[in-house]
């Protein structure tokens, strides 16, 4: 059910379907767009998703999980996080209607879909699977410090904060590496970046022991390629977040990082007391902070400028370049060339 | 049964008495002795434990829980925590022994005993408790930053290394500044530190995206205190664990830290491949990292001089002064009063 062949999804948004609000719907959208036959979305049926989030044209918008059936849908794929974690009772009716249906749960929640005895026992009724994209595998061993003898280029994305960018960047960089003829491979690290490439470990589940043997094992099970491009997680300078950050920097053993920047934002999403950091301070900590496990140096700038005009995202990349003296780019806006010109310097 | 009072321990050891081996067996000797009835060691059964570990005269080795019942033990303590946290199966008897003759089993394995159906069974019919140590609480909160806004003076321990004497170090500290009229506390957050002490979180076993708020859920609950003597772990530079060194500095945003570090090792344990780093990296490290979050400074050093003589380590301590230009000692070998002067400048 994992496999990402021939699937046809019908993504839960109930609501929430904006920019924001829908990190894991847009994505699988903008990537996956061949896989996703219907959105199931009360507040919004009958509309265009395009209207609403930018992309996703044609794409049927409707109010039940019945209406998708004749369009032979193959799985529900949760693509909202609830508010406050419990799981709203009307988007339990969906759940059990996409059971009932035969068709698979996909599922990044916290919370285990699979854990609860309802829907597991229909699951079970129905011979149907349940995956929870964030339970990790039972056999993640502890870091070892081998991911660095590996001789695939090594990738990672960063950032300044979280929700900023770095699992767009990594696919943009996989796609145009690929494009080039470059054996590149997205190593999932997230839910959605899961969700999407159909493997990966969701580090932040891990028992964080586990963080850093969580994202060598990626590594090592990927070696063979020429390139990986790892999706980055938090930013190290997080309040909540910054452990997962530095397991998966030291665990992946990077060559290079791509520093991942929102222009328009000030301060930690969220987190409105802590300021985002300058360049300079963030680029000398990450490296650093890498130097002791493996030596790495920040290759690129991916902006996120989304909101602004391509006039006003070209004068920040300017800015940006003759601040960092590194290569910048908006992957959404501009693509990545920039950024896979200075990662192929490092391919052997 | 998690009560630190009236607790009449036997702790196994199984043949790993040693120093390093045995890191919570000597830990829980040193500072809980007169709650150690006897050590379950078949290898080193008739000996002195003083005159292995250097601690502990008069407690009684002996080959089988069996020969320990007339001491009326309360409780069986597994007394080791090797890499990857995994019971070794010879153990298991002991276990068994002790849940038929009505012992509680406390342990601080990865792998949880009451996992084990043939122990929760044992401990059910026998009417005993298993306490696993690193099981997290239920109710740990994401990470908000909110421990930097508490009045309690927080202070955590850091390293060059794991297992380097973080522990010992905050535990010292505690004791020196309550001889002193201060009102501290220790905060444990491992596995040993929460059997001496009866209370904390092993934040190396909490789900990753959860380090943060787990330490600073063990400030919050504590900042009626003057001063929070913190448990550290890890290092910031380490291949496996960095993640949660730096998920611990986050979450309990310490206005100080004493930097731990032995000069005997050139190496990080079990990573000969990882030179240990000089001390103005680290402290540059650590302080930038910090900053961010909440600003810090490193205050002190504390030695781990095990093995060398006090000529030698007191020479060493007068090095490292010269180089830091910060106060340092051995806690064991000349305890932690500079440390404590140190920290006490801070105080409101």
């Amino acid at each position: 059910m994992n496999s990402i062949h021939n699937r046809r999804l019908v993504i839960l948004t109930e609501g929430r379907l904006d920019v924001f609000g829908a990190k894991t719907a847009v994505s699988i959208i903008r990537y996956c767009k061949e896989d996703v036959v219907a959105l199931v979305d009360r507040v919004n049926a009958g509309k265009n998703p395009e209207s609403i989030i930018g992309i996703g044209e044609g794409i049927p918008i409707v109010s039940t999980v019945g209406e998708t059936l004749h369009l032979k849908p193959t799985a529900l794929l949760i693509g909202i996080a609830p508010p406050g974690g419990m799981l709203p009772a009307e988007w339990r009716k969906h759940i059990v209607d996409a059971l009932k249906n035969r068709l698979h749960i996909i599922s990044g929640l916290h919370c285990h879909v699979s854990d609860d005895p309802e829907f597991r026992q229909l699951a079970h009724d129905h011979q149907v699977e349940i995956w929870d994209v964030r339970k990790p595998p039972e056999d993640i061993p502890l870091g070892t410090g081998k991911a660095k003898e590996t001789k695939t280029l090594r990738i990672l994305t960063v950032g300044s904060d979280c929700n900023i960018g770095k699992m767009v960047t990594s696919i943009e960089i996989t796609n145009t590496a690929k494009k080039r003829g470059i054996n590149a491979c997205f190593v999932a690290t997230g839910q959605t970046g899961i969700m999407i490439d159909g493997s990966g470990i969701a580090v932040d589940h891990v028992i964080s022991d586990f963080i850093s043997g969580a994202a060598e094992k990626l590594v090592l099970d990927r070696a063979h390629y020429e390139l990986l491009s790892i999706e980055g997680q938090g930013t190290i300078v997080h309040p909540a977040y910054s452990g997962v950050t530095l397991g998966l920097l030291h665990g992946s053993a990077p060559q290079g990082l791509i520093l991942c920047h929102q222009p328009t934002r000030k301060t930690l999403r969220h987190f409105n007391d802590f300021p985002i950091l300058p360049f300079p301070y963030l680029i000398e900590l990450y490296e650093k902070l890498a130097q002791p496990v493996h030596p790495c140096r920040v290759l690129g700038i991916a902006l996120n400028c989304f909101g602004m005009s391509d006039h006003d995202a070209l004068q920040e990349i300017l800015k940006t370049e003759k601040e960092t003296k590194l290569p910048a780019t908006d992957p959404i806006k501009f693509g990545v060339d920039k950024l896979v010109d200075s990662i192929s310097f490092l391919l052997p």
